[in-house]
Protein backbone atom coordinates (compact mmCIF):
# COMPACT_ATOMS: atom_id res chain seq x y z
CA UNK A 1 0.00 0.00 0.00
CA UNK A 2 0.90 3.69 -1.11
CA UNK A 3 0.90 6.19 1.76
CA UNK A 4 0.48 9.28 0.46
CA UNK A 5 0.30 12.53 2.86
CA UNK A 6 -0.97 15.32 0.83
CA UNK A 7 -0.19 18.69 1.51
CA UNK A 8 -2.39 21.70 0.46
CA UNK A 9 -6.29 21.82 0.13
CA UNK A 10 -6.63 23.80 -2.93
CA UNK A 11 -7.96 23.26 -6.44
CA UNK A 12 -5.04 21.00 -7.70
CA UNK A 13 -5.10 19.48 -4.19
CA UNK A 14 -8.26 18.34 -4.28
CA UNK A 15 -8.58 16.98 -7.61
CA UNK A 16 -5.27 15.22 -7.26
CA UNK A 17 -6.22 13.66 -4.01
CA UNK A 18 -9.81 12.50 -5.66
CA UNK A 19 -8.10 10.93 -8.24
CA UNK A 20 -5.61 9.11 -6.32
CA UNK A 21 -7.84 7.95 -3.46
CA UNK A 22 -9.52 5.80 -6.59
CA UNK A 23 -6.47 4.46 -7.31
CA UNK A 24 -6.26 0.78 -6.20
CA UNK A 25 -3.35 0.49 -3.72
CA UNK A 26 -3.03 3.94 -2.79
CA UNK A 27 -4.01 5.42 0.57
CA UNK A 28 -4.28 9.11 1.16
CA UNK A 29 -3.27 9.26 5.08
CA UNK A 30 -3.77 12.64 5.70
CA UNK A 31 -4.36 16.05 4.16
CA UNK A 32 -2.87 18.89 5.35
CA UNK A 33 -4.06 22.22 4.95
CA UNK A 34 -3.90 25.79 7.46
CA UNK A 35 -7.42 26.13 6.94
CA UNK A 36 -10.39 23.46 5.78
CA UNK A 37 -8.50 20.51 5.65
CA UNK A 38 -11.19 18.94 7.29
CA UNK A 39 -13.43 18.88 4.31
CA UNK A 40 -11.27 17.60 1.74
CA UNK A 41 -9.52 15.18 4.36
CA UNK A 42 -12.99 13.79 5.37
CA UNK A 43 -14.35 13.51 1.78
CA UNK A 44 -10.34 11.38 1.12
CA UNK A 45 -11.12 9.57 4.28
CA UNK A 46 -8.42 11.05 5.82
CA UNK A 47 -6.90 12.45 8.73
CA UNK A 48 -7.33 16.02 8.82
CA UNK A 49 -4.16 18.10 9.70
CA UNK A 50 -3.28 21.55 10.13
CA UNK A 51 0.29 21.86 10.15
CA UNK A 52 3.19 20.62 8.16
CA UNK A 53 5.20 19.22 10.53
CA UNK A 54 2.37 17.08 12.43
CA UNK A 55 2.16 15.38 9.20
CA UNK A 56 2.37 11.56 8.90
CA UNK A 57 6.02 11.00 9.02
CA UNK A 58 6.22 7.48 7.66
CA UNK A 59 4.32 8.22 4.61
CA UNK A 60 5.83 7.11 1.14
CA UNK A 61 4.96 9.93 -0.62
CA UNK A 62 4.55 13.63 0.16
CA UNK A 63 2.51 15.10 -2.50
CA UNK A 64 2.71 19.11 -1.92
CA UNK A 65 0.43 21.01 -3.67
CA UNK A 66 0.48 24.48 -2.00
CA UNK A 67 0.70 28.15 -3.54
CA UNK A 68 4.38 28.60 -5.05
CA UNK A 69 5.61 30.95 -2.58
CA UNK A 70 4.65 29.29 0.37
CA UNK A 71 6.70 26.06 -0.73
CA UNK A 72 9.99 27.11 1.06
CA UNK A 73 8.10 27.49 4.31
CA UNK A 74 5.93 24.43 3.64
CA UNK A 75 9.17 22.29 2.86
CA UNK A 76 10.89 23.74 6.07
CA UNK A 77 8.26 22.20 8.48
CA UNK A 78 7.56 19.03 6.55
CA UNK A 79 9.18 15.89 8.50
CA UNK A 80 12.17 14.34 6.87
CA UNK A 81 12.07 10.73 6.06
CA UNK A 82 14.74 9.46 3.65
CA UNK A 83 12.62 7.15 2.65
CA UNK A 84 10.03 8.85 0.75
CA UNK A 85 9.61 11.08 -1.96
CA UNK A 86 8.82 14.39 -2.30
CA UNK A 87 6.96 15.72 -5.58
CA UNK A 88 5.30 18.87 -5.67
CA UNK A 89 2.80 20.03 -8.04
CA UNK A 90 3.42 23.38 -9.66
CA UNK A 91 4.50 24.38 -13.22
CA UNK A 92 7.03 27.27 -12.71
CA UNK A 93 9.18 26.02 -9.21
CA UNK A 94 12.65 24.05 -9.67
CA UNK A 95 12.63 20.36 -8.44
CA UNK A 96 15.31 21.72 -6.26
CA UNK A 97 13.25 23.63 -3.67
CA UNK A 98 12.68 20.38 -2.11
CA UNK A 99 16.08 19.43 -1.08
CA UNK A 100 16.94 18.32 1.75
CA UNK A 101 13.79 16.26 2.62
CA UNK A 102 15.45 13.26 0.95
CA UNK A 103 17.11 11.93 -2.27
CA UNK A 104 14.27 10.93 -3.73
CA UNK A 105 12.30 14.63 -4.78
CA UNK A 106 10.77 15.21 -8.27
CA UNK A 107 7.81 16.98 -9.74
CA UNK A 108 4.10 15.76 -10.24
CA UNK A 109 2.26 18.94 -12.58
CA UNK A 110 -1.30 18.27 -14.19
CA UNK A 111 -1.38 21.02 -16.82
CA UNK A 112 -4.86 22.29 -16.26
CA UNK A 113 -7.20 24.63 -14.68
CA UNK A 114 -9.03 23.48 -11.97
CA UNK A 115 -12.26 24.94 -10.15
CA UNK A 116 -13.42 23.04 -6.99
CA UNK A 117 -16.82 22.52 -7.86
CA UNK A 118 -16.49 21.30 -10.91
CA UNK A 119 -15.55 17.74 -12.19
CA UNK A 120 -12.84 17.25 -14.62
CA UNK A 121 -11.59 14.47 -16.81
CA UNK A 122 -8.34 13.38 -14.89
CA UNK A 123 -7.46 10.93 -17.76
CA UNK A 124 -7.35 13.06 -20.34
CA UNK A 125 -4.83 16.15 -18.01
CA UNK A 126 -2.12 16.01 -19.06
CA UNK A 127 0.61 15.16 -16.13
CA UNK A 128 4.49 15.87 -16.35
CA UNK A 129 6.77 14.22 -14.24
CA UNK A 130 10.33 14.78 -13.26
CA UNK A 131 12.48 12.85 -10.62
CA UNK A 132 15.66 12.84 -9.07
CA UNK A 133 16.65 9.80 -10.19
CA UNK A 134 15.78 7.48 -12.56
CA UNK A 135 13.61 4.53 -9.76
CA UNK A 136 11.88 8.16 -8.32
CA UNK A 137 10.76 9.13 -11.89
CA UNK A 138 9.46 6.18 -13.05
CA UNK A 139 7.71 6.02 -9.45
CA UNK A 140 5.89 8.81 -10.17
CA UNK A 141 5.13 8.10 -14.16
CA UNK A 142 3.43 4.64 -12.98
CA UNK A 143 1.45 6.60 -10.45
CA UNK A 144 0.67 9.29 -12.95
CA UNK A 145 -0.45 6.39 -15.49
CA UNK A 146 -2.67 5.42 -12.75
CA UNK A 147 -5.16 8.71 -13.17
CA UNK A 148 -4.21 9.95 -16.48
CA UNK A 149 -3.71 8.64 -19.92
CA UNK A 150 -1.75 11.60 -20.89
CA UNK A 151 2.45 11.28 -18.92
CA UNK A 152 5.14 12.69 -19.88
CA UNK A 153 8.61 13.23 -18.42
CA UNK A 154 9.60 16.91 -18.05
CA UNK A 155 11.98 18.38 -16.25
CA UNK A 156 11.98 22.15 -15.16
CA UNK A 157 13.65 23.71 -18.25
CA UNK A 158 10.71 22.07 -20.46
CA UNK A 159 7.52 22.72 -17.60
CA UNK A 160 8.79 26.68 -18.02
CA UNK A 161 8.24 26.24 -21.63
CA UNK A 162 4.77 24.86 -21.53
CA UNK A 163 4.01 27.25 -18.91
CA UNK A 164 4.73 29.93 -21.50
CA UNK A 165 2.88 28.32 -23.75
CA UNK A 166 -0.29 27.62 -21.78
CA UNK A 167 0.08 31.32 -20.97
CA UNK A 168 -0.60 31.89 -24.57
CA UNK A 169 -3.36 29.81 -25.16
CA UNK A 170 -5.37 30.33 -22.03
CA UNK A 171 -4.49 34.00 -19.79
CA UNK A 172 -3.51 35.84 -22.80
CA UNK A 173 -7.01 34.16 -24.75
CA UNK A 174 -8.93 34.71 -21.85
CA UNK A 175 -7.52 38.87 -22.02
CA UNK A 176 -8.74 39.06 -25.74
CA UNK A 177 -12.20 37.26 -24.76
CA UNK A 178 -12.46 40.05 -22.13
CA UNK A 179 -11.43 42.92 -24.36
CA UNK A 180 -13.99 41.59 -26.45
CA UNK A 181 -16.83 41.20 -23.67
CA UNK A 182 -15.87 44.98 -22.99
CA UNK A 183 -16.49 45.89 -26.32
CA UNK A 184 -19.46 44.46 -26.93
CA UNK A 185 -20.69 45.76 -23.94
CA UNK A 186 -20.80 49.37 -25.66
CA UNK A 187 -22.95 48.77 -27.67
CA UNK A 188 -25.55 46.35 -24.70
CA UNK A 189 -23.90 43.19 -25.68
CA UNK A 190 -21.69 40.76 -23.73
CA UNK A 191 -19.47 37.97 -24.87
CA UNK A 192 -22.32 35.56 -24.88
CA UNK A 193 -23.28 36.53 -28.48
CA UNK A 194 -20.23 35.21 -29.69
CA UNK A 195 -20.23 31.82 -27.27
CA UNK A 196 -21.33 30.09 -30.63
CA UNK A 197 -18.64 31.34 -32.40
CA UNK A 198 -15.91 30.87 -29.86
CA UNK A 199 -17.34 27.20 -29.45
CA UNK A 200 -16.64 26.57 -33.69
CA UNK A 201 -13.02 28.38 -33.01
CA UNK A 202 -12.23 25.86 -30.52
CA UNK A 203 -13.41 23.15 -32.66
CA UNK A 204 -12.14 23.71 -35.81
CA UNK A 205 -8.52 24.81 -33.99
CA UNK A 206 -8.45 21.06 -32.51
CA UNK A 207 -9.46 19.61 -35.39
CA UNK A 208 -6.76 21.26 -37.39
CA UNK A 209 -3.43 22.74 -36.59
CA UNK A 210 -4.70 26.44 -35.83
CA UNK A 211 -2.27 27.98 -38.05
CA UNK A 212 -4.66 26.31 -41.11
CA UNK A 213 -7.44 27.43 -40.59
CA UNK A 214 -6.60 31.31 -39.82
CA UNK A 215 -9.30 33.72 -40.82
CA UNK A 216 -10.24 37.19 -40.52
CA UNK A 217 -8.79 40.55 -42.09
CA UNK A 218 -5.34 40.12 -41.35
CA UNK A 219 -5.12 36.25 -42.84
CA UNK A 220 -6.60 37.97 -46.01
CA UNK A 221 -4.25 40.68 -46.40
CA UNK A 222 -7.47 42.94 -46.10
CA UNK A 223 -5.61 46.38 -45.06
CA UNK A 224 -8.62 48.36 -45.71
CA UNK A 225 -10.39 46.53 -42.68
CA UNK A 226 -7.56 46.49 -40.48
CA UNK A 227 -6.78 50.19 -40.85
CA UNK A 228 -10.97 50.82 -40.37
CA UNK A 229 -10.84 48.60 -37.35
CA UNK A 230 -7.86 50.16 -35.34
CA UNK A 231 -8.84 53.44 -36.22
CA UNK A 232 -11.99 53.07 -34.19
CA UNK A 233 -10.22 51.48 -31.26
CA UNK A 234 -8.84 53.33 -28.10
CA UNK A 235 -4.80 53.61 -27.97
CA UNK A 236 -3.90 50.37 -26.42
CA UNK A 237 -6.76 48.27 -27.97
CA UNK A 238 -5.19 49.64 -30.98
CA UNK A 239 -1.53 49.00 -30.50
CA UNK A 240 -3.00 44.99 -29.71
CA UNK A 241 -4.56 45.11 -32.83
CA UNK A 242 -2.28 45.96 -34.99
CA UNK A 243 1.03 44.34 -33.14
CA UNK A 244 -1.60 40.88 -34.04
CA UNK A 245 -2.83 41.85 -37.37
CA UNK A 246 1.28 42.29 -38.15
CA UNK A 247 2.19 38.95 -36.85
CA UNK A 248 -0.78 36.99 -38.55
CA UNK A 249 0.33 38.53 -41.77
CA UNK A 250 4.48 37.68 -40.91
CA UNK A 251 3.73 34.10 -39.91
CA UNK A 252 1.80 33.65 -42.83
CA UNK A 253 5.19 34.51 -44.94
CA UNK A 254 7.21 32.57 -42.62
CA UNK A 255 7.02 29.23 -41.91
CA UNK A 256 8.00 29.08 -38.39
CA UNK A 257 8.25 32.31 -36.25
CA UNK A 258 11.21 30.95 -34.03
CA UNK B 1 -45.20 31.05 -49.69
CA UNK B 2 -42.04 33.30 -49.63
CA UNK B 3 -39.86 32.04 -52.82
CA UNK B 4 -35.86 32.56 -51.86
CA UNK B 5 -32.85 33.11 -54.42
CA UNK B 6 -29.90 32.15 -52.79
CA UNK B 7 -26.91 33.71 -54.54
CA UNK B 8 -24.00 31.75 -53.97
CA UNK B 9 -22.85 28.32 -52.83
CA UNK B 10 -20.32 29.09 -50.10
CA UNK B 11 -20.47 28.41 -46.39
CA UNK B 12 -22.75 30.78 -45.23
CA UNK B 13 -25.05 30.02 -48.11
CA UNK B 14 -24.95 26.20 -47.92
CA UNK B 15 -26.10 26.36 -43.95
CA UNK B 16 -28.34 29.29 -44.82
CA UNK B 17 -30.18 28.05 -47.38
CA UNK B 18 -30.28 24.26 -45.54
CA UNK B 19 -32.41 26.18 -42.41
CA UNK B 20 -34.35 28.24 -44.63
CA UNK B 21 -35.13 25.41 -46.73
CA UNK B 22 -36.53 23.81 -43.90
CA UNK B 23 -38.72 26.62 -42.46
CA UNK B 24 -42.57 26.29 -43.29
CA UNK B 25 -44.00 28.96 -45.92
CA UNK B 26 -40.46 28.86 -47.54
CA UNK B 27 -38.90 27.61 -50.68
CA UNK B 28 -35.78 28.36 -52.32
CA UNK B 29 -36.52 28.43 -55.93
CA UNK B 30 -32.92 28.66 -57.19
CA UNK B 31 -29.33 28.64 -56.24
CA UNK B 32 -26.95 30.19 -58.41
CA UNK B 33 -22.97 30.34 -58.37
CA UNK B 34 -20.26 30.00 -61.01
CA UNK B 35 -19.15 26.10 -59.54
CA UNK B 36 -20.81 23.99 -58.10
CA UNK B 37 -24.52 25.35 -57.35
CA UNK B 38 -25.67 21.87 -58.63
CA UNK B 39 -24.76 20.25 -55.37
CA UNK B 40 -26.37 22.85 -52.89
CA UNK B 41 -29.02 23.30 -55.29
CA UNK B 42 -29.80 20.05 -55.89
CA UNK B 43 -29.41 19.05 -51.70
CA UNK B 44 -32.02 22.02 -51.54
CA UNK B 45 -34.44 20.68 -54.15
CA UNK B 46 -33.87 24.23 -56.23
CA UNK B 47 -33.41 24.72 -59.57
CA UNK B 48 -29.57 25.37 -60.68
CA UNK B 49 -28.25 28.90 -62.08
CA UNK B 50 -24.56 29.52 -63.02
CA UNK B 51 -25.46 33.46 -63.89
CA UNK B 52 -27.15 36.16 -61.58
CA UNK B 53 -28.85 37.39 -64.69
CA UNK B 54 -30.49 34.48 -65.19
CA UNK B 55 -32.13 33.91 -61.19
CA UNK B 56 -35.60 33.78 -61.61
CA UNK B 57 -37.19 37.45 -61.60
CA UNK B 58 -40.11 37.13 -59.59
CA UNK B 59 -38.46 36.19 -56.25
CA UNK B 60 -39.47 37.91 -52.81
CA UNK B 61 -36.54 37.48 -51.68
CA UNK B 62 -33.20 37.66 -53.19
CA UNK B 63 -30.01 36.28 -50.20
CA UNK B 64 -26.59 37.31 -51.68
CA UNK B 65 -24.20 34.96 -49.69
CA UNK B 66 -21.35 35.76 -51.79
CA UNK B 67 -17.25 36.86 -50.80
CA UNK B 68 -17.10 40.81 -49.67
CA UNK B 69 -15.56 41.46 -53.00
CA UNK B 70 -17.95 39.81 -55.26
CA UNK B 71 -21.06 41.95 -54.23
CA UNK B 72 -20.77 44.63 -56.04
CA UNK B 73 -20.40 42.30 -60.01
CA UNK B 74 -23.24 39.99 -58.80
CA UNK B 75 -25.63 43.18 -57.78
CA UNK B 76 -24.97 44.99 -61.25
CA UNK B 77 -26.01 41.27 -62.62
CA UNK B 78 -29.18 40.63 -60.83
CA UNK B 79 -32.60 41.08 -61.93
CA UNK B 80 -34.35 44.42 -60.40
CA UNK B 81 -37.70 43.09 -58.99
CA UNK B 82 -39.15 45.88 -56.86
CA UNK B 83 -41.18 44.32 -55.12
CA UNK B 84 -38.70 41.89 -54.15
CA UNK B 85 -36.34 42.45 -50.74
CA UNK B 86 -32.98 41.90 -51.85
CA UNK B 87 -30.19 41.28 -48.87
CA UNK B 88 -26.89 40.57 -47.86
CA UNK B 89 -25.09 37.89 -45.09
CA UNK B 90 -22.06 40.03 -45.14
CA UNK B 91 -20.77 41.80 -41.57
CA UNK B 92 -18.41 44.26 -42.74
CA UNK B 93 -20.56 46.19 -46.27
CA UNK B 94 -23.08 48.48 -45.89
CA UNK B 95 -26.22 47.68 -47.07
CA UNK B 96 -25.95 50.42 -49.50
CA UNK B 97 -24.10 47.82 -51.60
CA UNK B 98 -27.54 46.83 -53.29
CA UNK B 99 -29.47 50.34 -53.90
CA UNK B 100 -30.79 50.66 -57.16
CA UNK B 101 -32.01 46.87 -57.16
CA UNK B 102 -34.84 47.96 -55.17
CA UNK B 103 -36.29 49.79 -52.59
CA UNK B 104 -36.41 47.54 -50.38
CA UNK B 105 -33.15 46.11 -49.24
CA UNK B 106 -31.46 44.71 -45.67
CA UNK B 107 -28.81 42.55 -44.43
CA UNK B 108 -29.34 39.01 -42.87
CA UNK B 109 -25.63 38.71 -40.62
CA UNK B 110 -24.74 35.36 -39.26
CA UNK B 111 -22.64 36.05 -36.65
CA UNK B 112 -20.69 32.03 -37.32
CA UNK B 113 -17.73 30.66 -38.90
CA UNK B 114 -19.35 27.99 -40.90
CA UNK B 115 -17.63 24.62 -42.20
CA UNK B 116 -19.38 23.03 -45.22
CA UNK B 117 -19.44 19.65 -44.07
CA UNK B 118 -19.61 20.39 -40.21
CA UNK B 119 -23.23 20.62 -38.45
CA UNK B 120 -24.05 23.60 -37.05
CA UNK B 121 -27.03 24.47 -34.46
CA UNK B 122 -28.57 27.40 -36.34
CA UNK B 123 -30.86 27.83 -33.59
CA UNK B 124 -28.01 29.24 -31.70
CA UNK B 125 -26.02 30.96 -34.14
CA UNK B 126 -26.83 35.31 -34.02
CA UNK B 127 -28.64 36.66 -36.71
CA UNK B 128 -27.98 40.37 -37.32
CA UNK B 129 -31.03 41.91 -39.11
CA UNK B 130 -30.68 45.48 -40.80
CA UNK B 131 -33.50 46.82 -43.33
CA UNK B 132 -33.61 49.99 -45.23
CA UNK B 133 -37.62 50.50 -43.94
CA UNK B 134 -39.54 49.13 -41.16
CA UNK B 135 -41.49 46.64 -43.08
CA UNK B 136 -38.23 44.99 -44.75
CA UNK B 137 -36.78 45.07 -41.21
CA UNK B 138 -39.93 43.52 -39.66
CA UNK B 139 -39.95 40.82 -42.43
CA UNK B 140 -35.97 40.05 -41.95
CA UNK B 141 -36.64 39.36 -38.51
CA UNK B 142 -39.73 37.50 -38.41
CA UNK B 143 -37.85 35.16 -40.77
CA UNK B 144 -34.40 35.46 -39.06
CA UNK B 145 -36.38 34.37 -35.85
CA UNK B 146 -37.34 31.21 -37.84
CA UNK B 147 -34.23 29.52 -37.76
CA UNK B 148 -32.69 31.55 -34.87
CA UNK B 149 -33.39 32.10 -30.83
CA UNK B 150 -30.92 34.70 -31.61
CA UNK B 151 -32.12 37.46 -33.51
CA UNK B 152 -30.78 41.40 -33.16
CA UNK B 153 -31.54 44.46 -35.00
CA UNK B 154 -27.67 45.41 -36.09
CA UNK B 155 -27.20 48.41 -38.34
CA UNK B 156 -24.16 48.78 -40.44
CA UNK B 157 -22.29 50.54 -37.71
CA UNK B 158 -23.08 47.70 -35.36
CA UNK B 159 -22.13 45.42 -37.43
CA UNK B 160 -18.91 47.19 -38.06
CA UNK B 161 -18.56 46.99 -33.91
CA UNK B 162 -19.65 43.89 -34.04
CA UNK B 163 -16.78 42.53 -36.02
CA UNK B 164 -13.44 43.82 -34.59
CA UNK B 165 -15.00 42.07 -31.25
CA UNK B 166 -15.19 39.26 -33.65
CA UNK B 167 -11.91 39.51 -34.62
CA UNK B 168 -10.22 39.85 -30.71
CA UNK B 169 -12.17 36.82 -29.94
CA UNK B 170 -11.47 34.56 -32.41
CA UNK B 171 -9.51 35.46 -35.04
CA UNK B 172 -6.62 36.78 -32.54
CA UNK B 173 -7.82 34.08 -30.49
CA UNK B 174 -6.50 31.57 -32.92
CA UNK B 175 -2.76 32.84 -33.41
CA UNK B 176 -2.29 32.49 -30.31
CA UNK B 177 -3.28 29.25 -29.95
CA UNK B 178 -0.53 28.67 -33.22
CA UNK B 179 1.51 30.38 -31.26
CA UNK B 180 1.46 28.12 -28.61
CA UNK B 181 1.08 25.16 -30.45
CA UNK B 182 4.38 26.32 -32.50
CA UNK B 183 6.46 27.03 -28.80
CA UNK B 184 5.16 23.41 -28.35
CA UNK B 185 6.69 22.00 -31.10
CA UNK B 186 10.23 22.76 -30.25
CA UNK B 187 9.81 20.31 -28.16
CA UNK B 188 8.44 17.99 -30.00
CA UNK B 189 4.76 18.46 -28.70
CA UNK B 190 2.14 20.40 -30.36
CA UNK B 191 -1.29 22.30 -29.03
CA UNK B 192 -2.92 18.90 -28.67
CA UNK B 193 -1.12 18.71 -25.29
CA UNK B 194 -2.93 21.77 -24.08
CA UNK B 195 -6.84 20.61 -25.44
CA UNK B 196 -8.32 19.97 -21.85
CA UNK B 197 -6.52 23.02 -20.70
CA UNK B 198 -8.42 25.36 -23.82
CA UNK B 199 -11.54 23.51 -23.04
CA UNK B 200 -12.09 24.69 -19.46
CA UNK B 201 -10.67 28.15 -20.14
CA UNK B 202 -13.68 28.38 -22.43
CA UNK B 203 -15.97 26.42 -20.17
CA UNK B 204 -15.03 29.63 -17.54
CA UNK B 205 -14.89 32.17 -19.60
CA UNK B 206 -18.62 30.86 -20.68
CA UNK B 207 -19.87 30.63 -16.72
CA UNK B 208 -18.25 33.94 -15.70
CA UNK B 209 -17.20 37.30 -17.37
CA UNK B 210 -13.98 36.51 -18.54
CA UNK B 211 -12.65 39.52 -17.11
CA UNK B 212 -13.40 38.11 -13.64
CA UNK B 213 -11.43 34.65 -13.96
CA UNK B 214 -8.26 35.61 -15.66
CA UNK B 215 -5.25 33.85 -14.25
CA UNK B 216 -1.59 33.92 -15.05
CA UNK B 217 1.42 35.34 -14.16
CA UNK B 218 0.17 38.72 -15.57
CA UNK B 219 -3.31 38.82 -13.22
CA UNK B 220 -0.86 37.80 -10.10
CA UNK B 221 1.33 40.34 -11.17
CA UNK B 222 4.70 38.17 -11.06
CA UNK B 223 6.88 40.25 -12.77
CA UNK B 224 9.75 37.80 -11.55
CA UNK B 225 7.70 35.18 -13.79
CA UNK B 226 7.04 37.76 -16.90
CA UNK B 227 10.17 38.77 -16.91
CA UNK B 228 11.57 35.64 -17.27
CA UNK B 229 9.20 34.43 -20.26
CA UNK B 230 9.72 37.51 -21.72
CA UNK B 231 13.32 36.61 -21.89
CA UNK B 232 12.98 33.30 -23.18
CA UNK B 233 10.98 34.54 -26.57
CA UNK B 234 12.11 35.63 -29.85
CA UNK B 235 12.07 39.37 -30.16
CA UNK B 236 8.14 39.50 -32.41
CA UNK B 237 6.96 36.60 -29.17
CA UNK B 238 8.34 38.85 -26.82
CA UNK B 239 6.42 42.13 -27.61
CA UNK B 240 3.49 40.16 -27.71
CA UNK B 241 3.92 38.86 -24.12
CA UNK B 242 5.27 42.34 -22.89
CA UNK B 243 1.96 44.17 -25.15
CA UNK B 244 -0.79 41.87 -23.32
CA UNK B 245 0.55 40.51 -19.87
CA UNK B 246 0.62 44.86 -19.34
CA UNK B 247 -2.71 45.14 -20.74
CA UNK B 248 -4.30 42.25 -18.05
CA UNK B 249 -2.47 44.75 -15.39
CA UNK B 250 -3.78 47.51 -16.43
CA UNK B 251 -6.97 46.20 -16.76
CA UNK B 252 -7.22 45.09 -13.41
CA UNK B 253 -6.42 48.63 -12.11
CA UNK B 254 -9.27 50.41 -14.65
CA UNK B 255 -12.74 48.82 -14.44
CA UNK B 256 -12.83 49.74 -17.94
CA UNK B 257 -10.09 50.06 -20.53
CA UNK B 258 -12.67 52.09 -23.51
Amino acid sequence: MVKISLIGSGNVATHLGQALSCVKGCEIVDVCSPHNSGTLAERLNARPVTRPSDVNPRSDLYLISVADDALPEVVRQLPENPDAIYAHTSGSVAIDVLKGLSDKIGVFYPLQTFSKDVDVDMTRVPLFIEGSDEATTVLLLDLASEISGKVFRADSRLRGRLHIAAVFACNFVNHLWSIADELLGQDGLSLEVLYPLLEETLRKAETNRPKDVQTGPAARRDHNIINKHAETLPPELKEIYLLLSGSIIRSQDEPNQL
